[in-house]
Parts: structure tokens; C-alpha cells; sequence
């Protein structure tokens, strides 16, 4: 039996990255739930900040911002990093900064992959800014690339070990593998009806 | 030690979603890795679909789309929602359609939440549409609701059973819950170097 809420956006789960931002010449950190991958050939990725917060500063200020993907073992950190502002705590303390490509863009070296992304639209809905972006530079530890048919590859969700929120306010790990891309459907192909 | 690999979006884990709409009046429905929460007290959420896509059509029609939250017991259709296109095969034939509030946005019955959404903003990159859109209506099965503090509010992620993808191809569950949101990450906040 189904039940209408209203107009709510319970979408999960959500995965937890880290933004880094340069913000008065500083580099910043914070938590960020709303964002996903938007394109592969293009690499595209999209983030949504309040306008209020210390890192929508930094975005606004360089259009550009770096994403963090932590491990399980920063929980702790990541978690702090959602709790207070950059406007009052250097949450960079919490972290060995480096930088890649762009001068303006700080990456976590205890973050397994990081992005450098450069912001190509900025629309804002309310007091939220949704940044649509390309991908610059990607950092990877070397622990986490496999070679597939001759090209480095990401290692599988278990070894990379990302954290997952939901909207039940909790942080999960990664389960079991449950089946192959583009191949545990194709059994049921066949039954389904073609247009005419 | 980090290795850079050029410009590529290699965000994870990815949420997997059926993103329904209705093409030339007909119920189409689609896997989309690209889609994420954007903003709740504005509800908000972000998809990317390319450009040649069956479902693209429907969204350009009727500015709406239902994103609809599978859990695992339905991968071998959710993957072969991913495998052909709707403009060859009719993949509603899949699934139990319904209708909420809106007359144009189809919506899954086997899937444990869905949200009618209607589109506020399109941004093409490319051959890929980024549609940012509001929720308008949220139907969720009544064996997912938990009620705290006199409010209805969503299980566990354990218990919502949903599919996660990775750039390796897999798809994967849930893991453990490994700590509380806003919480975990209390007890170094004493250690944070306060910004002068």
C-alpha cells in the first residue's frame, strides 16, 4: 500500500564527498551529499551548495572546486567536516592539502580519488546553487587502479570503500556485489514486447 | 602515491534509478546512474540524459519525468531497463504502472518510493541534458515508513534494499551502518583551530 508525503525529494542513497574549495586564498572542506556523476564522455559532474555556506564563497570566487571521495576509515573527519563552517574552524587542519593541475583547486591526499573541476553553469533555485562542471584532473592512489585491457581502471566498490548516507540520518559502508552491468537483464530480454 | 589520469568523472557510488516518462503517450522507463538529490526544503533533484534517448523525448514533451527507487530483488529488470531502447522495445510491460498527481508521469508500483518531478531547468552540455526539477508528489510503500516524532519518515537504508553501482561495471547493496550523521565526527571538533 502506497502513501503520498507531499512533495519531499527522499532520494538515496546518497554518496559523501568531500568539497574542497580556495576561499580568501584558503583552502576549505565540506561535506557534500548532493552531488553525482552527470556524464562519462564528457566528464561531468554537478554539486549543489547553500548560498550561504563558507564553500559557495570559494565556488563563486574562483569557479572552481575540487571532489574528495573518502574512505570509511575518515568517517570521523568527513562527519566533522559537515558539522562546522569554514567561515569559523580551518577544517583544513584535518587534512594534508595538495594541489594538481589548477593552482586555485586543494585535493585531499588522504582521499583515494580526487577531482579538479572547473564550473561551467551555475543555476540557483531558492537559496541553492546547483554548479554543473567539468572534470579537469583526476588523482588516483596507485593502490586503486587496476589494469584493464591495457588501461588503468577503478578498483571495485569493496576496495575503494566509500561512504553512503541516508535519510535516516546514518552512514553505511558498502555491501556485497549483487550482479554484472549490462548483463544480469539480458536473460530477460527476450520477454519483453518490441514496438511495432 | 597518486597517479593522474586526464580529465575523467570518476565519481562513486553511483545511486541506481527508474527514471519514468511518457513518450508519444506511452509509459517508458529507463536505468539512470546519473541523478542525485539536490536540495530538501526546496525538493530538488538533478538527472542527465543524453540527448538521443527514448526518455529524453518524453522529458522535452512533458517537462516531467518520475524517478523511482528500485531495491535489489528487481535487478535483472532494472538492468534490462539499462539494455534496450524504449523506441524498440516497450519496457513497461516490465513493471506495474500507476498515476499520482500528475496525468503525464507514470510511475512503478514494485519500486518502494518514487517522486513525480517536474523540470525547472535544462542545461545541454554537449549531447547530455542536465534537467534540474522539483518534486511534486512522493509515494512511498507504507511497510518503509517508520513514524518518529509523530512524523512519518523513511526505514533504514538496510531496509530500503537499494541498488549501487561502480565504474567497474558492478553493481552492489548495502553494507553495514558504520555512524550516525552530525555525530561521529563531534569529538575532534575540539581539535579544529579556530579561524582568528
Amino acid at each position: 500500500m502506497k502513501k503520498r508525503l507531499g512533495p519531499k525529494a527522499l532520494m538515496y542513497p546518497i554518496p559523501i564527498v568531500l568539497v574542497g574549495t580556495l576561499v580568501d586564498g584558503q583552502p576549505n572542506y565540506t561535506l557534500v551529499g548532493d552531488c553525482a556523476l552527470m556524464g562519462l564522455r564528457v566528464p561531468l559532474v554537478c554539486i549543489s551548495l547553500a548560498e550561504t555556506h563558507h564553500a559557495t564563497k570559494g565556488v563563486l570566487g574562483t569557479h572552481r572546486f575540487s571532489i574528495n571521495i573518502p574512505s570509511t576509515d575518515l568517517l570521523d573527519r568527513v562527519d566533522c567536516c559537515g558539522l562546522v563552517s569554514g567561515a569559523e574552524y580551518d577544517k583544513s587542519a584535518l587534512f594534508t592539502t595538495f594541489f594538481g593541475e589548477l593552482p586555485d583547486v586543494p585535493l585531499i591526499d588522504e582521499c583515494q580519488v580526487s577531482m579538479e573541476c572547473e564550473v561551467i553553469h551555475d543555476h540557483l533555485v531558492e537559496n541553492r546553487h546547483m554548479f554543473i562542471a567539468t572534470v579537469r584532473e583526476t588523482h588516483v592512489e596507485e593502490s586503486c587502479l587496476l589494469i584493464v585491457d591495457g588501461k588503468p581502471s577503478l578498483a571495485d566498490l569493496k576496495a575503494l570503500d566509500p561512504i553512503l548516507y541516508g535519510l535516516d540520518n546514518g552512514y553505511y559502508r558498502i555491501g556485497a556485489p549483487i550482479g554484472e552491468g549490462y548483463r544480469v537483464g539480458k536473460s530477460i530480454m527476450q520477454s519483453l514486447p518490441r514496438r511495432p
